[in-house]
């Protein structure tokens, strides 16, 4: 597991005690490619039939990995096994880094018995170097041969880079009667933070979802998790977010759509796990001293409302005020006004901590400032805006920009 | 004059010696409203006749003077008048906000015997407080009496806010076979950065142009100087650019189009004020210590270009890593990606200081780190990307992202 030097104040208390998902397998390895006295290998196997979905980034730049996802999930075919190293990227070394990154899948391939587009991998790390193959090639056999139940933790923190603590989450809910779980773990301190903060989340399910049924959740729970938050905009070349569903519990595999009222409460679950993963990766924010919850309501519609709590969200203005635990309201009008969505600047109110500041296009008079400057000495802010034009609503985090930002990424890679 | 503290170490020797411009004068006067010891209140007059142009902010919780010089450009009329206050941005400040800015137009009117609709206003300052009319109505009688030629020294620096420097620049040119002057100041070290960092220009000139030129030159300008900055993304709710035409030299009246041969040395020379201004801003640039230049070729079309320039300029990323004086061109090409402009990964060149670091999808085997780190170790720092799709460019100027930056707005208000 990665040695963590200094914890986030905004970590939670600990790892939570995950339960077993029926064939799924974990093994780890130490490359010491670049980590030292920590695994920074993840192999896992699934059983035969496990459906996959995925989400992966937008990036015009996009790593071999991502690319190399991409395909593999446009085949519909099932997955095997899923690779993650830590340390290296493999992102921008051309046809290189392709060929290298085959390589290791060929050879995982080989020893898992499975065809190349079984397999999914992820690479995390810096920028521009050119993975070595034969440094994870010469551990796959043993890894694979390793390959066994449980170990979430020890999985979990072998795809860390910058982290400062390792984040799981699980739920446990009924399906169609039968219960069923819903585990995940992720990495992340940054969209992309420093070139080895990449954003990677992996869920597995024992539930029995087809890939249509598990694309489409994985797809409409990500817009409300990992596409929700924001540490400073920048968005890493290799964001990966995959989710396996083994069908081991026998059940789900009637549902058809991502609406059917049968999937209501294993969705709600599902949704549970995403968000407390983003959290986490937020909670682990370069420098963050607090946890942010931007609110946005009666926008145009709900694309709409998320556009404008990105805007607050990104704003450097409005995170660096809250690092000063400064009640400054007038940049988030400032932030609302840039988005350039709709937004009636005679209506606009703006609650702090629940606190009603500014209404009626103009600061609320005698409101109390000392509350509000209360709330913002705590590590949880809530900031809401009303834009008064329609009903739509979107809630993102973020946290605020401080001085340890600056000395993190002023000063990384040298 | 504003007092200043610490000056930029981006700040250019000192202020130009500025040419007189015929039949436009200035007066200047200390309201105390925010500032002691310093003019804070510029009244600027203009002989009959002179026509006026304006690039205002696009954002949708725009300040009332704003509006206020929206509506007054759309109706063609000549201008007489402009009045700026620096201390309150009179912004998000519902309808008294409106009546304070109003009730100062109408006592500027009566003093000078003009309309309303003739008069231009600007104010920048803090955001979410009621400007008090009577702090400035009772001192433009005096003011409009003091009114006189030359002192643009005086003028610039009245308008200023957190700036460290007074920001002035001058070109004489020949238009039509006589010598003009163009004059402009700025103000702003941010897009808004604190809320009192708004950015303000002025530009005036004895060319003869008629408004829909003067219109049509400001804009293309504004698009290469004033629209081509960033400190930190964030954009005013008062963002104001006018220019001003006096038609006194008796050139130019027979020129009616931006794109008139005629025009061409004027509208370069235009240009280079509108430029010079506009780096100053990024000069001044909060807890900037080096200024940026970004140029971007190979996109798509020039508008691409553009999104992918400020896409690098933005990324905090890229700015601490420059902050850091560190050759991480990772993050260059991350910000690349994010833009959502098409880009060849696999053709993507990254210059740093005039050095090819990454060609053809990888780093340039070999290249001289430490020439690159020499680069960066000086005040003015050149990125070039070429983004392998088409032949569109774009170049746009930023500054780095510092821990004074942080200083500066995570303890401004309070």
């Amino acid at each position: 597991m990665a040695k963590i030097e200094k914890i986030s104040p905004l970590a939670p208390k600990g790892f939570p005690v995950m339960p077993q998902i029926d064939g799924v397998l974990f093994a780890t390895a130490a490359t010491g490619m670049k980590y030292k006295g920590r695994d920074d290998l993840l192999c896992a196997a699934f059983p035969d039939g496990a459906t996959v979905a995925g989400v992966l980034t937008l990036s015009r730049t996009a790593s071999a990995p991502v690319d190399f996802c991409r395909a593999n999930l446009a085949t519909g075919q099932k997955a095997r096994a899923l690779l993650v190293n830590a340390g290296n990227s493999n992102a921008f070394t051309g046809k290189a880094g392709d060929a290298a990154m085959r390589s290791t899948v060929m050879t995982l391939a080989e020893n898992m018995g499975c065809a190349a587009e079984e397999i999914y991998v992820s690479s995390t790390g810096v920028i521009g170097e050119v993975l070595s193959a034969d440094q994870i090639n010469k551990h796959l056999s043993a890894t694979v041969d390793a390959l066994s139940p449980g170990g979430w933790r020890d999985a979990a923190g072998a795809i860390l880079t910058t982290d400062t603590f390792v984040k799981g989450a699980t739920r446990t809910v009924l399906l169609d009667g039968t219960e069923v779980t819903i585990n995940g773990f992720a990495k992340g301190s940054g969209m992309i933070a420093p070139d080895m903060a990449t954003m990677l989340g992996y869920i597995f399910t024992d539930a029995d979802l087809s890939q249509d049924v598990l694309q489409s959740l994985l797809k409409c729970t990500a817009d409300q998790s990992f596409n929700a938050i924001t540490v400073d905009s920048d968005t890493s070349t290799s964001d990966t977010v995959l989710a396996f569903a083994t069908g081991k519990s026998g059940v789900g595999e009637r549902i058809r759509s991502v609406d059917d009222p049968l999937l209501a409460a294993y969705r709600a679950a599902f949704l549970d796990v995403m968000q407390d993963l983003a959290h986490q990766v937020v909670r682990d924010g370069e420098g963050a001293h607090k946890f942010i919850e931007v609110r946005v309501s009666g926008a145009e519609d709900n694309r709409a409302a998320k556009v404008i709590a990105m805007s607050i969200a990104n704003s450097p203005l409005v995170k660096t005020a809250i690092a000063g635990e400064d009640a400054n309201w007038g940049r988030i009008v400032m932030a609302v006004g840039k988005a350039g969505e709709a937004a009636d600047r005679d209506s606009l109110e703006i609650l702090i901590g629940g606190q009603k500041v500014a209404a009626e296009g103009m600061a609320v008079p005698g409101y109390d400032e000392a509350a509000c400057t209360a709330h913002l000495k705590g590590q949880n802010i809530d900031l809401s805006v009303d834009v008064g034009i329609g009903s739509g609503t979107a809630t993102v985090w973020t946290c605020d920009l401080t001085h340890d930002y600056i000395s993190i990424n002023a000063d990384y890679r040298s």
